[in-house]
C-alpha cells in the first residue's frame, strides 16, 4: 500500500468545505427523534449514539470516503495479518510487527497470524497450569498457605492498562484475593503499597519487556528488600512477565517467568501476559478469558467496511472531524461508571503515546494536527468538577460518554422514586443532549451556547467480556487514526530524550555520593540542579 | 474598584507585540545558569523555577504591569477582607463574600474579616472536642470499641479536595486510622467501597453544604441501609458537614453537626470543615492545624506586590502569558510525587469550574479565552504513558512540574549508584529541559522541536504543612487569573442545565416505574434514552 498523508485524500477538501457550515445541534427541533435514533451504531455488543455530534448525512458520506481512500480497513487487516506496521520508511527505527490482536485470537483453528497466536495460546496454556497450582495447594508460601494478594511492579503498558481493567473487574474477584499496584520510580510509592500488605501471602509480578526499565527494576529491589527483611524468600513469591531469554527470564530469581514479545507495545498489552497473570490470578482463568473474547469480537467487527456499522472506525471517523476540521485539540473521556475510574488513565497512554506525533510514516513534517489531549474523570463526579468549563468555557471540548444499562454488584435503592443506576444514566444523557442543545436566557450567565459534540457509547453491564470489547474498540480506533493520519502509532521515540537528559543528571547525583565534586561551568543540568536546592548553593 | 476587561489593560497591547517573537528556549546558550538560576521565585516554602518559560525581562516587565493595571493584588486584598466578590453586576447570582481564607486566618488576633474566622475558630473547637472525645473513648461505637475508620461521603469539592490532601498525607495517618470516600451516584461506587469495611467500626463523614446534593443524599441512603441491614445504629456512626439550620443539621440524625457557610465554596473548602473532620480524624488535630499554617501563610505571601516575590501571582501570569498569549488550550499539571496522585483531579475542579467562563462580571461577552484545560498525572508514571505527545506531538502544552526534594517515608535505597528520590528528581528536571531545549536530529523521528514552555514548583518534603501551602498557592492562582480576566470564579451556573434535563429523563424512568406509558412525540430526551435502549424499542 501507499500510504498518502490525510490531506492529500480527495475528501479532505470535501469535508474542509462541509466544515465551514457544520451541523447546529442547537438549533430548535435539530434533535429529531428520528435522528437521535438513527444515528445508532452497534457492534460488539455497544452501542454509539451519535445524533450529537456536528454531523449529517453529508459529512458522514465524505468520512466514509476518506476511511475508503485512506484504506483504513485494508490496514487494519494488513496490521492484523502481521506486516511491519511499526516503521518509518528510510530511518533507523523499531521496525516491527504490531500483534496485540493475536493475543487475543486464539478462539479458532486458522486465527490471522498462526504464530504470533500459537504464542499467546502457549502462554495462556502455561498461565492454567500455574493458576491451577495456586488453587490446588501446588504453589504456596514458606508456610504452606495459598496467595492471597499479589503486587504488580510495573509502569506504563506493564501498569496502566492493567490496573484501568483490574478496578473495571473488581466486582468479578475471585473471593478473598487482591492486587495492589506499584508504578512509579518515588519510593513513596512502594512505601505506600508495602505497608498495607501481609508480604507472607502476597505474590509479586514483576512486568518489564527489556528487563530493563529504570523504575521497575528499581521498585522491584525496594520489594525484594522488604521480603528480606521480613525474612521470606523472594524465590517462593516473584513472577515474572518479561521477554524470553532477556535478563528477568530467570529461574533462579522467579517462581516463574511468562513471556511478552517484540511485536506487542507496552500500550497493546493489556490482553497478553502483562495483563494476563494478574488478571487470571484476581478474576480466575475464566475471566481474564472473558475479556480476551470481547477483545477478539471488538477486533472482527473492526473489519467492516461500512462506518455506521463498525464503531471503531466511526469513533476515529467522528474524532478525526472534531480535531481536523472543526479544530478542537482535546477529547475528554467521560464513563458513567466507577468501575472506569482508570480508563481514561489508561486511554491516555495508549492514545497520546500512540498518536502524539508531527512526522509521517516517510519522515516528512506534517501540516495537520495528530492525535488530541485525552482526559477524563467518571461521570456523576466529574458534573461536579469540571463540566463547567465544558459547558461555558472558551474552548469547545468534544466529549466521549460511555455507560452502562446495569450496575455491577446490583446494589441499589430507589430514593425519590428512581434507583442511582436511573439517576446515573439520567444524568449520563442529560449530559450529552445539554452539550448539544444548549439554553437560551435572559440573563447570560445561564446561556450555554450549546454545539458542544458528543457521543454516548453504550453496554449492558460492564463484565469481563464487555471491558474486553471496550478495550479494543479503542486500541482499534486509535489505530485507524493513526492510519489515516499517516503515522507510525506504534513507536515512542518521544520519551527518549527526557531520559537522556535524566542520565545526565544522574551522574551528578552519583558523583555526589562519591564526593567527587563537580567542575561547575555552564552545563543547564547542574545550573537546574542548583537552582532547584538540590547540589551546592543556589545563585 | 472598576474592573477592566484583560484586552483593556495598557500592558495586554505589549504582551501581544512581544508574543510575536517569545523568547526561544531551544536556541543554542539560551539556558545559561544566570537565566535558570535567577529565574527563581521563592514564598510559603517553595521555589518556582521558571526559567524554562518562554519570557524574559521585558516579558516579565509587561506582567507586572498588567498585574498591576488589573489591580490583582488589591482584589486580591478585598476578597479576603470580605468584598461580595461572587457577583455579576445587574443579573441575578450568588451575590456572595468569597472567604475560604478566612478559614485559615486563625492564627492572629487581627483577622483579615474577623466573623467568618470567628465562625471557623468556633468549628475548630468543636473538632478539637470531637476529637479528643474520640481518642478518650467518650465516642465509641455500640460495643464500646474506637473508630478505626470513616467513609466520606461528599461529591465534587466535599470529595476531591479533602480526597486529593488524603492521599497527599497518608504517610502521617494516626497508626490504625483509614479513610474511603463515596462520591459517585453510580451504585458501584457505594457497592465496591461497603465491601471492603468493618462498618461497626466505621465512621460515616456526610458532607453536603445545601443538605440537598442528589448524590449525596441518596448515599447516604445505601450507606444507612448497610448499617440497618448489619444490625447497627447509625446514629452513632454519622457526623454531617453542613450548612448551619439546613435539613442536615439534625440531632436525630448524626451524632454531630459540624457547619460550613456560604461564603464558601465548595472547590475552595477543603480547609474548612469538609477537609477538617475527615483531615482531623485520619491526621489527628495537629496535622490539620499544620495544613491550615501553611495555607495561612501562602495566603500572605500572595499579598505581595512583585510577581518576582510572589509565586501565586507570578503562576497565574505564566499562564495568562502561555494561555491568552502564544495561545495554548490547556495546562498539564505533573506532580513528581506519588502522594500527590489526586492533585490534579481537585485542580481539574478548582480551576476549570473557577475560571470556565465566557462572560465577564458584567454579563458581557469576551473576546478572549477564560480557563484552560487542566489534566495530569504523577511522574514518573507520565513520562511512560502520555508525554511522547508532550515532546512530539502536534500540540504545545505548558507543563506546572512539581516536587519535593526528599520523600515522605524516607524507605529508599540505593541501585545504580543512585537513590530512588535522586532518580525522581533528576526525572523531573530533566524533563524540565528536554522540552525546553528539544534536540536536533538527523533521523526526523528524533528530533524534538522544544520550546515547551514550563517551570517546576520544588518544596523540601510533602507535610502537612507543605500541602496546605500548595493547596493554597493554586487556589489563590486561580482567583488572580479570574480576576484578570474580569470572571467571576466564584459561582457556576454551567452545572446548571445538565441537571434541569437529568429531572426531567428522570420523570421519565420514575414514570414507568409507575406503570404509566410515555405520550410518545418527538421530545429529545425521550428519544435518547429509545436510542439507549433504556425504554420501549429502538427506533
Amino acid at each position: 500500500m501507499m500510504y498518502k498523508n490525510l490531506d492529500q485524500l480527495p475528501s479532505y477538501t470535501t469535508l474542509k468545505n462541509l466544515a465551514s457550515h457544520p451541523f447546529d445541534l442547537a438549533a430548535p427541533w435539530a434533535l429529531t427523534a428520528h435522528r437521535l435514533q438513527s444515528y445508532v451504531c452497534s457492534s460488539a455488543g455497544f452501542d454509539l449514539l451519535y445524533g450529537t455530534q456536528r454531523i449529517d448525512e453529508q459529512v458522514l458520506a465524505a468520512l466514509q470516503k476518506l476511511a475508503d481512500e485512506g484504506d483504513a480497513v485494508k490496514q487494519f487487516q494488513a496490521m492484523k495479518s502481521g506486516a511491519v506496521m511499526n516503521r518509518i520508511e528510510g530511518y533507523e527505527c523499531e521496525n516491527r510487527q504490531v500483534l496485540h490482536t493475536a493475543t487475543r485470537d486464539v478462539f479458532s483453528d486458522a486465527p490471522r497470524e498462526p504464530r504470533a497466536s500459537g504464542q499467546a495460546r502457549r502462554e495462556l496454556e502455561k498461565l492454567k497450569k500455574f493458576l491451577e497450582d495456586l488453587d490446588n495447594g501446588n504453589i504456596v508460601n514458606g508456610k504452606g498457605e495459598p496467595f492471597t494478594g499479589m503486587v504488580q511492579v510495573g509502569i506504563g503498558g506493564s501498569d496502566l492498562g492493567p490496573r484501568a481493567l483490574y478496578h473495571a473487574l473488581a466486582a468479578y474477584r475471585v473471593p478473598g484475593r487482591r492486587v495492589d499496584f506499584i508504578s512509579n520510580v518515588d519510593p513513596d510509592d512502594a512505601a505506600a503499597v508495602l505497608n498495607g500488605l501481609d508480604l507472607s501471602r502476597t505474590l509479586v509480578n514483576v512486568v518489564s519487556k527489556s528487563g530493563a526499565t529504570l523504575e521497575t527494576l528499581t521498585n522491584e529491589e525496594l520489594v525484594r528488600q522488604a521480603y528480606s527483611d521480613a525474612g521470606l524468600d523472594p524465590r517462593l513469591h516473584f513472577v515474572a512477565v518479561t521477554g524470553q531469554g532477556g535478563p528477568m527470564d530467570n529461574p533462579a530469581r522467579y517462581l516463574q517467568s511468562f513471556y511478552m514479545f517484540d511485536y506487542i507495545g507496552g500500550r497493546y498489552s493489556a490482553t497478553s501476559m502483562v495483563g494476563g497473570v494478574m488478571l487470571g490470578f484476581a478474576l480466575g482463568r475464566k475471566g481474564f478469558v472473558e475479556i480476551l473474547g470481547g477483545a477478539h469480537e471488538a477486533d472482527l467487527a473492526a473489519e467492516e467496511r461500512d462506518i455506521r456499522n463498525n464503531i471503531s472506525l466511526l469513533m476515529a471517523l467522528l474524532g478525526i472531524w472534531n480535531h481536523n476540521f472543526l479544530h478542537c485539540e482535546t477529547l475528554a473521556v467521560l464513563p458513567y461508571s466507577q468501575g472506569l475510574v482508570r480508563f481514561a488513565a489508561h486511554l491516555q497512554q495508549c492514545d497520546m503515546e500512540s498518536n502524539g506525533k508531527s512526522i509521517n510514516r516517510r519522515g516528512e513534517s506534517l501540516s495537520y494536527q495528530t492525535g488530541p489531549i485525552i482526559w477524563g474523570e467518571p461521570g456523576t463526579n466529574g458534573q461536579h468538577a469540571f463540566y463547567q468549563l465544558i459547558h461555558q468555557g472558551t474552548t469547545i471540548i468534544p466529549v466521549e460518554f460511555a455507560g452502562f444499562r446495569h450496575s455491577q454488584y446490583g446494589r441499589d435503592i430507589v430514593v425519590k422514586e428512581t434507583s442511582c443506576q436511573e439517576k446515573l444514566l439520567a444524568n449520563l444523557l442529560a449530559q450529552s443532549l445539554a452539550l448539544a442543545t444548549g439554553q437560551h436566557d435572559d440573563n447570560p450567565n445561564k446561556r450555554f451556547a450549546g454545539n458542544r459534540p458528543n457521543s454516548v457509547l453504550m453496554g449492558d453491564r460492564l463484565t469481563p467480556r464487555s471491558m474486553g470489547a471496550l478495550l479494543a474498540i479503542y486500541e482499534n480506533k486509535i489505530a485507524f487514526q493513526g492510519f489515516l493520519w499517516n503515522i507510525n502509532s506504534f513507536d515512542q521515540e518521544g520519551v527518549q530524550l527526557g531520559k537522556k537528559l535524566a542520565t545526565q543528571l544522574l551522574h551528578h547525583f552519583a558523583g555526589l555520593r562519591k564526593g567527587k565534586s563537580h567542575g561547575g561551568g555552564d552545563e543547564p543540568g547542574w545550573a537546574l540542579l542548583q537552582a532547584a536546592g538540590l547540589v551546592g548553593s543556589r545563585g
